[in-house]
């Protein structure tokens, strides 16, 4: 549903033509500020992403109602809707041969899945991987993981189910956390991979599972481990992660946080399109529904239930 | 001090002969475990450093008081001491060429603040660096920064006088955070570097210190920002820290602990022998003041009272 034909575009804007195929995605990249030049970061400081009602630029509405009053824009993309207005920094064009409802799937979670596996952690070939929580970005970081060759992809899930779709994304190892007994999740996997996972996912946004993903990490003993804890889903506002500081510096692990899986959208997205298009990205899997946009609660109510993975909506199917 | 030349050797070891020269290290590598064996850690897990008071292989001491009563060893090396029992794992073969009162200072916390730089945070040209407490360790960070060709070195203590020594070790600014008023630490590293540095370095050992150093990264919104958190100072048991989990993972900040600077004794300290006889690195200077072993108070005396970086202790001055 992200997926966008332009139909017109501003003055001075001269990256876009009409007919171009384009992406619309939340996080903004002006490409012209310091962060967005660097190699470091992925987080635009010339539009920051905040959840803002209006447009970045001049801080604008571009939607009235039938009455005249202003709708508010959402996530900068606003794109529950047939036409939207968006600012170049959060439009990427990309290639339009890749079918439109793999393409949109790109605007954000399945983009921030693969690119925490490949461009956040960069898991190497034959390394051994733990996701917390298997819904669309947890799988996406499975797929991910799966290209970048890891050996071992164990997942996470207090769903059953999810074991038989997480072998689709290259998941090899599942643990239901709700019928561990006395154990905790980190204690299986420290048996199951004789001390501890290389890089550590956590995507369902609880902080008790950022300590479990962090305590995941290879670490035979307070003082002899490695790996890499990445976080990705989000938590309450109020929440806290609280470590001790001698493990911190003694126990080897690193801890990372990933929006959008660190990827920068204008660089990045049209690279990981050529890889679909290679078939060294399988994300058909993900498309586990296709309705209209008049069904768009149809598509809510699946989420919520955990039948979908991702739901595409046309705008006229 | 802990520089050694090896009088003999045991029944099983191979990789040294009597005469040479090795530097006796606190952190083992046993060459053989999965962890030695792996370029994601320098923590070895066949004998995980502890401050175990006796030889690891066997459990026993190897000392023995003038009524026969065991003495314990300490922190694997027991380097006080004219001669002394070393298991193999904490011992690394070095070329007797660089001068003895530069060798010993490889031993422990010069590598640390140098592999800090160099390999934790891989510091690259051009970057920016904040450093929490110039003491050794941290002037050994901002040699290795230095070496890394970092463009900007800022040093932060409350003892004034180590601006000017600071000066010696590549540091470009000096913050005394005694006296900054209302403004805390890192509001002012923010303002002097546009942003916040690329990489910071907590080198005392407080838990506010290392929040201090997380928030004086790059950061300009809350979900902005670049950079890498390390910390080095060894702080009490208890300690925690305490982070908001939005901020984890929003900011594009890494934290991340670093044991003896990352570096695996055998491997990396020849290395860095070699460049100190390349005078790459210059390590004479943090040699303030030498003493003979009778007067090995006084080289406690100095530290306590913050005048000397490094007293080397001659067992014959």
């Amino acid at each position: 549903m992200f997926l966008r034909v332009v139909e017109s575009v501003g003055d001075n804007v001269h990256d876009l033509s009409e007919g171009d195929t384009v992406l619309p995605i939340f996080l903004p990249d002006c490409g012209e500020c310091a962060d967005c030049k660097s190699q470091k970061s992925n987080l635009c400081s010339k539009f920051p992403f905040l959840e803002s009602p209006v447009m970045h630029r001049d801080g604008t509405t571009r939607f009235t109602d039938m009455k005249g009053e202003s709708i508010y824009h959402f996530l900068n993309v606003s794109s529950f809707s047939e036409y939207t207005v968006v600012d170049i920094a959060n439009v990427t064009k990309i290639d339009p041969v890749l079918p439109p409802n793999i393409a949109c799937l790109l605007s954000c979670g399945v983009s921030t899945g693969v690119g925490a596996a490949c461009r956040t952690a960069n898991v190497e070939a034959g390394s051994t991987v733990a996701i917390f929580g298997l819904g669309a970005i947890g799988l996406a970081v499975a797929e991910g993981s799966r290209v970048c060759g890891a050996a071992r992809i164990i997942g996470i899930d207090i769903n059953p189910n999810k074991y038989e779709i997480g072998k689709k994304f290259g998941v090899t190892d599942f643990l239901n956390s709700a019928t561990l007994g006395d154990q905790s999740t980190s204690q299986v996997i420290k048996e199951m991979t004789d001390g501890g996972a290389d890089y550590c996912f956590e995507c369902v946004g609880t902080a008790s599972l950022v300590h479990e993903a962090y305590a995941s990490c290879r670490k035979l003993y307070s003082n002899a481990g490695w790996g890499k804890t990445v976080v990705i889903g989000v938590d309450k506002p109020d929440s806290q992660l609280i470590f001790k500081s001698a493990e911190v510096l003694q126990s080897g692990i690193t801890l990372q946080g990933s929006a959008y899986g660190g990827l920068k959208p204008k660089l990045d997205i049209p690279v990981l399109v050529q890889r679909c298009l290679k078939k060294e990205l399988e994300l058909g899997k993900f498309v586990t529904h296709e309705v209209g946009l008049e069904d768009v609660n149809k598509a809510f109510d699946l989420l919520i239930e955990g039948k979908s993975l991702r739901c595409v909506i046309w705008m006229n199917k």
